[in-house]
This record gives C-alpha cells, sequence and structure tokens, in this order.
C-alpha cells in the first residue's frame, strides 16, 4: 500500500485518477481533438515516487515523457456528486508528474489496447507534499511550470482547465465512488517532452511549492 | 477502501490488473488478434460486488457483457518477479466477473482512448470468496463457466489460457510492483454476452465453487 502525509498523518492512496486532453493546447500538440467531456484512466498507486526520488526509464521504451498535472486529492467519500457539491470532497492539492512511456502509448492508441502499461511503470508518478484546500485561493487560477535541467518547458495557468474541479469530480464519480485518498490528475498543459538518464526534473505550482526528482 | 476475506482476516484490495485476449476463442469472436505476450488494464476496486448483489447497468450504456475469469490474488510483493518463483506470490483464487460496457469500450478502441470507463463502473466486478492456492492442484485445468438465467453462456477450460499465471505475473511485474492483496483477472474465454435487468447470473469454476449476482 502507498501512503501520503498530510496534517502529520498517514493518508492511505486509492485510486490514481488521470485526466487526458484537459488543456486544448496539449491536445493540439498531441494531434488530438478537444473533449465535450472529461474522460481519464487510471495509473497504480505504485507508480507514485516523492520529493528526492528518480524517475527510472523502462528498459522497454525509448520515448519518456513528462506532464506536470495539478492533482486534486479527495478527503470524503461520494458517488454521483453534484457539480455544487464537489468541493466538499477536496482534502486538498498536489503537484503531480504523469510520466509517460510515449512510444508504448502511441502503439496502444493505434491498436485500440489500453493506456495502462504506457502510465503504469513504477516511479511514474512523482508527487509533492499535500497542501490543504483551504491555503488556495483559487485553484483556477494557478502558474504550473516544469523544467528540465534548469530549462523552463511546461509553463501554463490552470484557467486553461478545460474542465472546473468540480465538473471533473462530477464527471468521475457518475462512473466511480471516490474515496478518501484518492487522487485526481487534472491533465497537462503544452510542452511535453523527452526525458532521459540523468536528467534533473524541478516541477511548480504556485501555492504548491516544488517537486524535485531525478531521471536514471 | 475495499476488503476482501481470506482465512477469516480481512484483506485489502490493492490493484485489479485484467488481461485481455488472453483466450484464442474470445480474442475471435471481439474480431481481435492474439496476443504475443499479455496485456493488461485496470479496474478500480471500487468495482468489486460480493456474491448475492447486484450488478447495475449504468445510464450511459446500452450494451453490458459479462466475462467470466480465473482471479489470482497476489499475496506477497514483488517487481521483476521471475517466471520460476512466481507461483510463490499467490496467496489463491477467486472467480471474478469482469464487466464492460461493451458500446463505451468500442468507442474508445476506435478512438485510441483508455478503456477505464467502460470497464471502471461500480459493481462491475463481482468476486467470489477466495481459495487458498494450495486447495488447488492445477488451476490451468479448471472448467469454467457462466449462466445467464440458467441457461449456459460461457464455456470453457483454463488450460486455453494462452499464458500460464506464472507468465502473466512476471509479465505484469515488469511493469507495476505486485503487492499482496492485488487482483489478477486473467481473462476470459469465449460466448461473452449482453446482459439486462432483471437478469440472474450464475458463474463457476471447478474448486471455486460458484458465484452468484443479480442485474438492476
Amino acid at each position: 500500500m502507498t501512503y501520503l502525509n498530510f496534517d502529520g498523518k498517514e493518508l492511505e492512496v486509492g485510486k490514481i485518477v488521470c485526466l487526458l486532453r484537459s488543456y486544448a493546447a496539449h491536445a493540439e500538440e498531441m494531434g488530438s481533438e478537444v473533449l465535450d467531456e472529461p474522460d481519464f484512466f487510471l495509473k497504480p498507486p505504485t507508480t507514485i515516487i516523492r520529493d528526492g526520488q528518480d524517475i527510472i526509464i523502462p528498459k522497454e521504451s525509448n520515448i519518456v515523457h513528462h506532464e506536470v498535472e495539478l492533482a486534486v486529492v479527495i478527503g470524503k467519500t461520494g458517488r454521483f456528486i453534484e457539480k455544487e457539491n464537489a468541493m466538499k470532497h477536496v482534502l486538498g492539492y498536489s503537484i503531480l508528474i504523469d510520466v509517460t512511456a510515449r512510444d508504448i502509448q502511441a502503439q496502444a492508441k493505434k491498436l485500440g489496447r489500453p493506456w495502462t502499461i504506457a502510465k503504469g511503470y513504477d516511479t511514474f508518478a512523482p508527487m509533492s507534499g499535500i497542501v490543504p484546500k483551504a491555503d488556495i485561493d483559487d485553484p483556477h487560477d494557478l502558474d504550473i511550470w516544469l523544467k528540465v535541467n534548469g530549462e523552463i518547458r511546461q509553463k501554463s495557468n490552470t484557467s486553461l482547465l478545460l474542465f472546473k474541479i468540480s465538473e471533473i469530480i462530477a464527471s468521475i464519480s457518475r462512473v466511480m465512488t471516490l474515496e478518501p485518498g484518492d487522487i485526481i490528475a487534472t491533465g497537462t498543459p503544452e510542452g511535453v517532452s523527452q526525458i532521459v538518464a540523468g536528467d534533473k526534473i524541478e516541477a511548480g505550482i504556485d501555492g504548491l511549492g516544488t517537486l524535485n526528482v531525478g531521471v536514471r
């Protein structure tokens, strides 16, 4: 089981639900259409690493990409959550890098197969500490960025998210019960690029500090 | 969090890793090619229901299918598990019905999108109790069947699995650490068909008893 620290206590991670194509400029760079409503996939909790740890490039992949995302940590159980009540289910926020084996994902997309392997390798979800909801004034107006070896690669603002967090929670909970310790990665802005062994990655979101990981 | 009973104790469910196209006759009925090596997707633990409960047809889907599968329950942590040692990681076996919103899955396949929604609705993984590994002589020689309203729909034998359980464990663990409480659904034989509200489903595997669920 995988645990995160929140408010001095251990929080067990449940599901990691990740949105796709939730920023128009990223959908465009991937050659994909924007979605009318949220679509998502799962990463296993075994993907999580913490600040200071290393992403490990699997030998089966030649192209591994970073995707920096605002993560929403769920604090209260719910199914069929109404948009109007959705923010009551949020415990806090975190920075999450949705690491992706892009070559494996491209093959899966082409063949109509699941994305699980491409997204699911151990170390493929570096996460920062969780900041309580009350400490963030407006989660839809936060600068979000990622640097590789000091060079900026992704730089955007969560105002460009195509879906509000409340809509995302409502949408996921129409499919599955959300529980405390579940994590929603809200999708990545444009600028995704390859990372290789030896790279140093630094990601940041306003109010959430920074997240530093290596690559090997 | 979701728990199963094993040997009088509560076992917390971790990942549910499900194989696709692992019986040739099912790949054929789906118009899909057989795979050279295991491929898989995740169902969230919130999909699990137990004997006597009901599968709930989501209003977003018009075609929901049953897929009866032999499930392997993991009892010991491992990554890069060698085929030769893989069976030491098995705690026991169970019957699992991988319920699938086939229309949503078909659309996802066509668009190269993830399978998560099609496979991830609450109640989409009925499971029987766990039988200890030692009680099953040969997991690769078990009759497996499923009836809808008393009529046989799926009938096969686990000898027709294209991959041995040891290979499946080795393959998944090259991607992600397997942990106690993780469940591997080994894929379904042919005969998948639609279920509708009011149906009574009975599934069985030699040595594992039967699993009865309703549909609403």
